[in-house]
């Protein structure tokens, strides 16, 4: 509890300098090379010859938006479930997630979208973004109520970048196909967080441990963050896929995926639970592993009935990843894994991935008829068979995996510079260690209270 | 409190046989007939000529997104009032409803779109499927506390079928119009819910009365719910009403219907409440009278006054409902409404549903000019006079009434089935009974607090 | 604590005849006046010569329920943060807000809309009346827990007066652009309250500090607020802009500047903590002061630079607002700013309209090409130089300034008035004035627990 008055100076300011110095180089960056894109622009737009109409922000920007309360609204309050870090949770998640859409915006810009020394940035660039927050919000579920925030900082930094080289080989160079992002966004997000995890490795971890659960009200925050992701979550994997038939295909299969994630993740619960009970972390959690399995194949042709069965299989998995996967992960294999993102993220995204191949595989020109070209340009273009396709994408899993285990290795030791303050064991999964702590657990309101008690029983 | 073994290990297997059976038929039953639309198939819909910004996503997606929120959100946080059984409502709003999307596709399929062998399933039925969950929501939200999760998987089986039906008979039969569901959706899961819970009376309830009420925390929460529900309402009624001015009109009319109802519950809470104080059951849900009241009438030209006046009717109605027509229910016709669905469904709905006839009999070719063709064909086409179709709204209504009662008494005489594993008394409106609990009602959390305290004095 | 009968029976009275008159009053003007607009009545739409795809709805109604939903969860939930004043703070949110849409769509229309003796509706109708209550519940922010509910109804029948007026004024008379209001709803909101709060200043208000704080949970709440506020900005800015290039451009820019306002936040927060600790008091509110200082601009070419550095100024200024500047507020010039609106909405406000002006006074006709008519018609058609129009932007904020100032004035006095029965310096924060509140405070469900307890160990 007591500290060196030299450590508290330094954590004064080492927060606020990395914040400002992160902001004030993001931004010359953006002076130097960000410019609105022929959408936005007001001369290059009304240069055009083209119908209001036709402006790509009446495609996406309600799914933009939904994603937006995705990214912040669910992530956040799914993390909030921990009894005593719900400003963490949520404060962390508003920092690294704001900090992230202005470094994806130049990562993403000068690998997508750089041309005459300039990214050109518009709606797609903020959904790209926003997915690339996404990823880091995931790796930050693993590590979460064991990282400072100067901490998360430097692991945003990081992650941003390998996530945006990730996202380019895949994309570009391999031609994968990953729309809600399966491989990109989940699988490099989770195991990026847990390799991570697994380098922070902490073995007193137990001294915090009575605080490592949930209460009453925690959960019902978390739901908060639950619904929102999971109402949402057709427009996350439709939000960049084809107009016309592409978008509302994504988000349809998206839609009865996570219905059978949720019915499987209630029976697997209950058979699992003591006496017949329910678990809340399933609920929470697994329910939403139907988003995640159809990643990759929900732009596909994959019908109604096998979004269903992929749901129902992801949610399962999961569920039974959360009770029995995730104590092994810890005592085997030392991963502590607080929001358990490899049940939700991690398996999920992986199935994703193989389902996305399987699907690509079968792709036949009657299934899809002229909407091929659309889905995989490069089958309908004659330059690869379904089957090199599908082997396409499972070597981009394998990339994926290779560039996120790196990544988290990196990482982890990156976050060990021990100037970085993190949080002393015992002192994990508590706000008191950054925030200034009001009420309910003994601080300033809780005097107050304390002080007018005895005039009342006066 | 204590179970005999057998009974424990018969719940343990009830919910997961039951959710797995359902999902494993639904999944059967999709794989052999539900098919992509023509505006969702990648072949079908480049086969057609027609621009991308046609496909029905672009007019109804935001529209959908904003109703699926209604449903998993506004349902299920309005139900978190109750102190001790916020996992359960939004627990079981998210197992029913994701069970009821399905279920009602395959139903509503078969009864709207069946053709050459499958249902063509799209945005419409997307939209269409959290109608029906609505008013399964409904349902539940009148026999809320006293039910187990396999019971209300059984009322939702049936629940959902008779839904079909009844909307079958009311807009493809009789050719009533109701786009918003004041008879469909309110009624009809109003009176289903209310029948069900008389069959389902207990006379000592009392047992688990001090669990009846709220505490502050779960009426804020409640309120995430109320306040949703309040401003996606407009999208509620909308969502299939017709494109163009029928959107725009349908929206307009329920917002200022929903201002005018929140204005007449603050005014009659404060008149009928002890000293003049405002009761927050009243806000939560008699303020949302507003939108079920012109769920019928809102696609029509009932005039901006029109909805003024019907909203501030339905709101008043709807706060004294709550506070002198709950009571008697209860003791005199033994109906116990937990969360008051009588006064927010079921007397707005058969307002609005008489409301809806009565500007349907008013309908003139002058008011509607070649706009009448989208509101009331039948009418347009000469088939029907405007007093014949409100004499058809009315009948409407009538056969409403009946479905729900005839399936609230058959849903009841189901649910008591014995093995269904009912709450008993004195554990009604408990979480404890079907969810594992940490923290603040003397669980795991609250033994680790008070273990710690002594380290913190010494 | 005691009360005189005839108060009580006052205030029984007061609320509900209020709400009656206003509504009923409403009511008759709506019936007289309110016309569907061309895009929304039946005759005229089907009249026209168009598809239905180019009707309005489509290119306004996302973004306008984005906006809805900013009102009335953002505004209300933002409020939540005080510990026992959350029923009052959503409620009378919901009231306000409920009254201000109405009396809005009249004033506004009167203003704007009236032509051969109707105000007619459509979008744009609901959209500006959203705008005119966000501005009402600004104000209700400064003096948020030191007036009662009719206090608060009659604030906001003269302040959406006097905010129809100014905006007419800047608007239409001097053509003054500001698409988010920086001007027409941040500023004049934040100084209207500023100045009631003078009027109504409470020399012994620290009779009720000790309600004045947060709780751990109370702060959670106010996240929820925080974050639908934060996402769904860039469609509050860019709800109105021109269609084509002008939305994107405007969310764009909102986007970016929050994400600078929140680094900053973060930063300035840190840096002046007690032992570097962050304040969720800061996170909630100096965050979102991006979103504010963009109103003006964000419509402009402010390129994305432009947005990253105006967030970071604000989001800079507005912590060091609540730090420093809000005790002096309260001590030196007696004006007690609950929420601190001035941090928030005042100075930020204050600070886009300059920006703005600045943005104008830089306007050149290669920055814009032909979309320069959209954003400034009076530059484009040549009626006025940039400078000029700049000259104007700045004429406009002290025209706002003076309207804002002046009501404030007005509106201390008029809720000074004996009757209307504000809360007793004791009692100020405290829900239990309005309110029957249960549990946690001492209440029934307390009670409850209380004679269940001696069962338990007995």
């Amino acid at each position: 509890m007591a500290k060196s008055p030299r450590r508290v100076a330094g954590r004064r300011l080492l927060l606020p300098l990395l914040c400002l110095f992160f902001q004030g180089a993001t931004a010359i960056l953006f002076a130097i090379f960000v410019r609105y894109d022929q959408q936005t622009d007001a001369a290059l737009w009304h240069g055009g010859n083209h119908s209001n109409a036709d402006n790509e922000f009446y495609f996406r920007y309600p799914s933009f938006q939904d994603v937006h309360a995705m990214v912040f609204v669910g992530f956040g309050f799914l993390m909030v479930f921990l009894q005593r870090y719900g400003y963490s949770s949520l404060g962390f998640t508003f920092l690294l997630g704001a900090f992230a859409l202005q470094w994806a915006t130049l990562v993403q810009g000068f690998l997508h979208s750089f041309h005459g020394g300039h990214i050109h940035v518009g709606m797609e660039s903020l959904i790209n973004a926003d997915f690339c927050a996404g990823a880091v919000l995931i790796s930050f579920g693993a590590v979460l109520g064991k990282t400072g925030p100067a901490q998360l900082l430097l692991m945003a930094l990081l992650e941003v970048a390998l996530f945006g080289l990730n996202e380019f080989v895949l994309l570009c160079l391999l031609g994968v196909r990953d729309a809600g992002g399966s491989m990109t966004i989940h699988t490099f997000g989770a195991y990026f967080g847990l390799v991570l995890s697994r380098v922070l490795y902490r073995p007193h971890l137990e001294k915090s441990q009575h605080r490592q659960g949930s209460v009453y009200h925690s959960d019902l925050f978390a739901m908060i963050g639950t619904i929102f992701l999971w109402i949402f979550w057709p427009s996350f994997n439709s939000a960049l896929t084809s107009r016309g038939d592409g978008q509302p295909r994504t988000a349809l299969n998206t839609y009865y995926s996570l219905t059978a994630s949720t019915l499987s993740t209630f029976a697997l619960s209950a058979l699992v639970g003591k006496d017949g009970r329910l678990d809340m972390v399933h609920v929470q959690n697994a329910a939403l592993a139907g988003g995640v399995v159809v990643g990759t194949a929900s732009e596909m042709m994959l019908t109604p009935f096998g979004a269903l069965a992929a749901g129902c299989l992801a949610g399962a998995i999961s569920t039974l990843g959360y009770k029995f996967f995730t104590p092994i992960l810890e005592s085997k294999l030392k991963i502590q894994d607080t929001c358990g993102v490899h049940n939700l993220h991690g398996m999920p995204g992986v199935l994703g991935a193989l389902l996305g191949a399987l699907m690509t595989g079968l792709t036949t020109h009657e299934a899809y008829g002229d909407g091929l070209q659309s889905v995989f340009p490069l089958i309908a273009e004659g330059q690869r068979s379904a089957t090199s396709q599908a082997i396409y994408q499972l070597f981009g899993l394998s990339v994926t995996l290779l560039f996120a285990s790196a990544g988290g290795v990196l990482g982890g030791l990156l976050l060990k510079l021990p100037f970085l303050d993190a949080p002393p064991d015992s002192q994990c999964y508590e706000d008191q260690m950054c925030w200034e702590v009001p009420g309910e657990h003994g601080y300033e309101a809780q005097e107050a209270l304390r002080v007018e008690e005895p005039d009342t029983e006066a």
